[in-house]
């Protein structure tokens, strides 16, 4: 790290496996460097105290969070806190023209009301929160280019969303129809420490969780209904899956046109994200394992059409921290910067 | 074993995960006593070469498959083969007076057609197979008392019919919008050596199979039409899980009266299953993990309603190869014999 | 729970996982039943509060801790309890006249010097320690049959002595070259909220900790040097592994006499385990599974001779949970009760 | 791929795990290109077929073995077959001036006796075999510098070799105590359909195999024979962990010198391979897990004196499909081509 000509970036709540994604992926990075970590309760500690295996090969110390001192000394801030603490920091760092990318939720409803409905917290930051882009390249890659401040899809939102778009955008499907059912890897819930996140507890296991009342629906349906271009819900269903890391979600809805065949949604599927190199559209019978995804930027999606019940069937794969989380971060700091969309984002799993 | 007044009971297919939680959950029966293991590939054989913990512990050979010997030693059978093998051996056990239950899908249909659509091959037995009772005692317990061939409920099919019977039954769902995402343990695979079920491939990953195609959705079909009162199509797409054994089916369907509450349905369920010790309607909020259930013949059954979508979704969960196979054999023979439903049938898991 | 005759029990300590086994065992226990369950921190809570999977299985409370009270109401109490509080408890219990086992280290210890070096605390119940019995039945079976208050063996320990104590007693193997790998699934570390516990941290993931400190190593010490006759010291490392439950110990010493083969040592185990039923000893080149002991109070064992090192090798495998802490705490309470040793002891895994 | 100036490299094997790690490895290094794939089970079909994930993403076709043709378009050559098959081709390939290098046991030993005893096989390619340069950067840099043909270390031996050599180098250990407890994931046993290597069967279960005779003894003995000048045996036990990959070596063995210290041992460690830049030796009192080293080609390296019984306990750890196999051919061409050893291998994991 330090290369001349490298665009110096900071990282606010490197503690969390948002924040250790960010380090790695970065690492490398050929155009931007990390110069800054920043959180509170490790301020102080070197950041290989946290995460040993990074001992010898990452050689910084998490710092105290001082607004100033970041602005001064990085172009680009990476938030990657709990929700509720972003808005507290970005317009600070906005003023002081740092370009900002925040992972939390606290940036991406265009209603505030919304916001506040599912996650509380009085807020009085409306302005900026209005020149905020909702950050999903594949969905918003022309707003995101000209932003300042992003906020970056979640994690379950991205997978659903990928699987989603081509067929409300296209009006293949009765949108009220929708149904995701998603499962996710243990760490989407963070490296915190709680029993029913033990070992012990989710190995061997599945349930579902929040059902009917996951944060990730009013985010889901609001992109949904921009697509559409009318309100509408959709019914998303978490569920924990007994695995590290990676999303898989399986995405129903009815045909508004019972003639079409799989082929031909993949064609249109295929057309949808022609400019999308991270979107990998499966052939026609091949269906993503979740793990096909985990340690790249990329969504695979595989689609079916049962013409038993006149229903399309989407399935899409992510790596829940990278293109769920961090590597969408880094994705969105590349079209900000105008770097290519895909720069230092890694494309292919080490399988198996 | 082979303690005086036990009813003698022979196992043909022994050599599978069927077979060996056959011999497992018998072992500890008060009633019924395993006096026979068959299989043609490993006759002659130790049944602890097979299965090595059973060293010291199960002392019982193999043998060759010989129908009049067996009918003439044991009064119950189990087949548990390959599907289309227990149809060339059913008619003569059942000939010879033998109480038989196939744990495969040859005698699960009312309709031998849709049988041989979903399985192929030419049988002969349709006078047999138009006595045999579809063996899922929360459904057909009265039949399954009076019958000398039960066909045993497949692993999804259990859970998922659970979750949807008393919907179907009670009118309170709009039957052709019915979703059944269904997640399985690898052990549903069976014993057998193949590439997709290797840990390295199926590890920490998830994956959907068979969309639209599985060969359980028939028999899902067959059972809600007959409970609806008119044929149903829904949609089932299993997928495979990283962990050994456990299902756990999300199902998701819409309201007829949008006004029910979740409270309502519990309450509905509960009434539906008050007969049934081994199904556990679990209380509003609380959804079931599928280890839960795993090393018992339960269904933990979880209910809950959108009110923003007017969708109920209810989430079953089985050991796949307890309540969806051998436990639930066992629960249909207690059922013919005449002996208490739960018998033998062990109905609290080891957690964690 | 309730039937006349059977004699109550007691668990204080009823949160943890060493409580809900007991729970779990004893709810088929044909002489013992659960009438207490203690705990302070979740005190007035329904036990299946805490365990939803016991909801409508199990339908205790979690009571207060009031030693009185327990002693009272019931015959045999077990304590599950972190080190350190049972021997605040158990002087009471024992003036009650209940006979009391303890599951943690607090009277493991024939010399208290012992413990306090490495447990810390400060003792004045030494009269009554002197009296306590160390709950390993296959090697103190006569002791425990007479004793009042047992502490029981700890779970690494159980799998490590089965394993040494014959080479030891018969003077085998030169004791100060024992070493001992063990491995053990992560509800070892308890229902506690770690990070280093959590899914995402451990699993895909195997490591050492501990090495050459852990508290296991003394009480192993204790009763090897017991069975050698001299003071010996042992070389013990745990690994953590990624699974919920299960020990492999993996053990190493050199030959006295480099003449024996392994049918040999087969044959020196299998006459040491003879009287001792929940000990399985395996054929030559067979080797243990540590899930062939999960869900049983078994211990699996398998004897290996390298004729090129003139070492010997044996693996013994047990359920962490239930050999290695509540099901001897059983095996332990049959003896003291004067009913058979194997009462209410499951020897039969679920298998796979 | 097929960049002017890039290295064309070859792979004949390319079916396995360590084809698609070669295949995975070599897209991101910047000066060699994968310009064939060879195997004759699978010719004729796009190398996507056999890993779906490379769909879109790796735009091969498997060819026909045809050693001419390979020869005609290959500077290098990496053979990834099962063992016994690289004789048959090293001799063509050497002879019309590729580089080999061989991740099979075939060119690893020095006498070719030791081969047969433990491979079987009859060879008549001596003088070749005894040009071959043992692949095992760390210990023989120089050697391997001027190699044509390498016989690429195994994975077991790389993690125990990389623990064990400066020990044994600097006579600090008495070599005859040295005990190899190895631990591995199940991607170790090959893309192949064997039962034991199922899911169903592998996962939540630890268990030992080929105690004291797994074919990488004597491997290890060669090398540690030759660091230590004079001929040792070694115990050596690999046991299969619940992961799919990753090893973790924890390897015993008596001080020479009692008053040596683990900060003196780290000491001599990291001078060892001071120029070595992917083994990491860490702090004292940190232990590898071993999923810090997966995705990378890096070994991990925790050291321990327990000064109660003057022995070293030292833990290594690898990924064992990259260091131990295809990431350390990678490293040994580097050396062969003058290249930096270090150029195109990842060093960081994405942790968790």
């Amino acid at each position: 790290m330090g290369n001349v000509g490298r665009v110096p970036v900071g990282i606010i709540g490197a503690s969390g496996y948002g924040g250790v994604q960010l380090v790695r992926l970065l690492a490398d990075h050929p155009a931007a460097e990390v110069v800054y970590l920043g959180g509170d309760s490790s301020a102080g500690k070197p950041y290989s105290s946290l995460y040993p295996h990074l001992t010898n090969c990452v050689d910084l110390t998490v710092e105290a969070i001082d607004l100033d001192k970041i602005a001064a000394k990085c172009e680009v801030v990476f938030l990657s806190l709990p929700n509720g603490l972003a808005y507290q920091m970005a317009p600070t760092l906005i003023e002081k023209g740092c370009k900002v990318l925040d992972l939390s939720a606290d940036y991406r409803f265009e209603n505030l009301d919304t916001y506040k409905a599912w996650y509380g917290g009085d807020r009085s930051d409306s302005a900026l929160a209005a020149t905020a882009v909702y950050g999903l390249p594949e969905l918003y890659r022309d707003r995101i280019k000209n932003a300042q401040l992003v906020g970056c899809a979640g994690c379950y939102v991205t997978a659903s969303l990928l699987a989603l778009a081509p067929l409300l955008k296209q009006g293949i499907i009765v949108p009220e129809t929708a149904i995701i059912d998603a499962k996710s890897g243990s760490s989407g819930g963070g490296r915190k420490a709680e029993i029913n996140l033990l070992l012990a507890e989710a190995d061997n296991s599945i349930g579902a969780y929040g059902v009917g009342r996951h944060r990730h629906t009013p985010e889901i349906e609001q992109v949904c209904s921009d697509l559409a271009g009318h309100d509408i819900k959709v019914q998303f269903t978490p569920h924990l899956m007994p695995m590290v890391r990676g999303i898989l979600a399986t995405v129903y809805a009815n045909l508004r046109d019972p003639g079409l065949v799989r082929e031909d949604l993949i064609t249109i599927f295929s057309a949808f994200y022609r400019n999308s190199p991270l979107v990998k559209v499966l052939p026609a019978g091949v269906y993503p394992q979740s793990k096909w995804a985990c340690g790249t930027n990329l969504c695979y999606i595989g689609v079916e059409v049962d013409p038993r019940t006149d229903r399309v069937i989407v399935m899409s794969a992510i790596d829940n921290l990278i293109k769920g989380q961090a590597g969408q971060g880094i994705q969105c700091m590349n079209l900000m910067m105008g770097w290519e969309e895909t720069l230092g984002l890694p494309q292919l799993a080490f399988y198996p």
